[in-house]
């Protein structure tokens, strides 16, 4: 999983329909080391919020956080990283 | 998912039997941090054109939006950003 | 898989349901060569701690080793390097 | 999916038995922005030849192309790019 | 699939059940252009040694050499390069 910072919302009226009611978000690397600012787009369902820090499963795996293996999702925030968490 | 902006089309006679009537199309990432830059070549069905920004799932995900699992590709668009939307 | 050297926990009290009890740690890549300092989360279940070095497998096969396809899981810890084991 | 250039043959005698009777071949990404430069093996069966540009399809999706999903092999040529193509 | 010389072994007394009697060793990718000098880990069932240039499948694909769907490993050498076979 990678550490990142939920920086916005992208919205996208014409996609594909399993997305519908997905909220997606652009999410900044953060905590990565050499990864440090490469930026990616994450579906959220735990409702968190612009400018969390935030836990992302990728590839295969982030279609389990949704229950539906037919999401064509490839990132997921599967936790809220605790505000008193340091790390860098 | 990445952000990328579609900057033209490969053609390509031969290929892979299943990608016949499938529109390949060169995507460059763009608000991808340190990732921009790179270009990687899509699969279309939503009806985007060059210039269109647009969301990408990669992987095993990227079968899921063309909903045969059988399909030889790793990229698929799965949504149109809107052109209001802002994001860098 | 990658050697990787834990370096802290990651708590996150809100999470996805399947996370529960399982520890998040930081865990950072050495001995990668030019991948070496980037930074990764990792699940560990076999007793790791900070400042082990450690064998991670990630993608798909990180399922495997938590022994349930559901888990939104990318990465896990799948060996404990011996600490008379030298590379670079 | 990535475009690349066929730069040469690749020869193990000794390899997987499921291998036998493939060809690999190293490929260079070409027309990947970042990427291009980087170099890779992929199985060609549609009978690509050395200078040929080509679509390379990687990961669990490199399988479909083979028919088999029991290859160990993570990277096929998808298609051979029109000569009257361009792309950068 | 990547070409890589293996430079060493990795030993780890305390790891996944599965992995036992499984051979891990550290392989540096060369050949790979830009990617060149990267290091992983692998698992080699085909008798490898130190110093051989081998061909390595990566992600799920990596199991379908095992034989085992339920192994933890993302990384394999299918092949074991000719020694007269040149590239660079």
């Amino acid at each position: 999983m990678i550490t990142a910072k939920l920086t916005g919302h992208i919205w996208a009226t014409r996609k594909a329909d399993l997305l519908n009611g997905y909220k997606l978000m652009q999410a900044e690397i953060i905590g990565g080391g050499t990864d440090t600012g490469k930026k990616i787009i994450v579906v959220d369902i735990i409702s968190a919020g612009i400018g969390d820090r935030v836990v992302v499963t990728t590839g295969s795996s982030a279609r389990r956080m949704l229950g539906n293996d037919d999401m064509p999702v490839d990132a997921v925030v599967v936790g809220i990283i605790d505000e008193d968490c340091d790390f860098e």
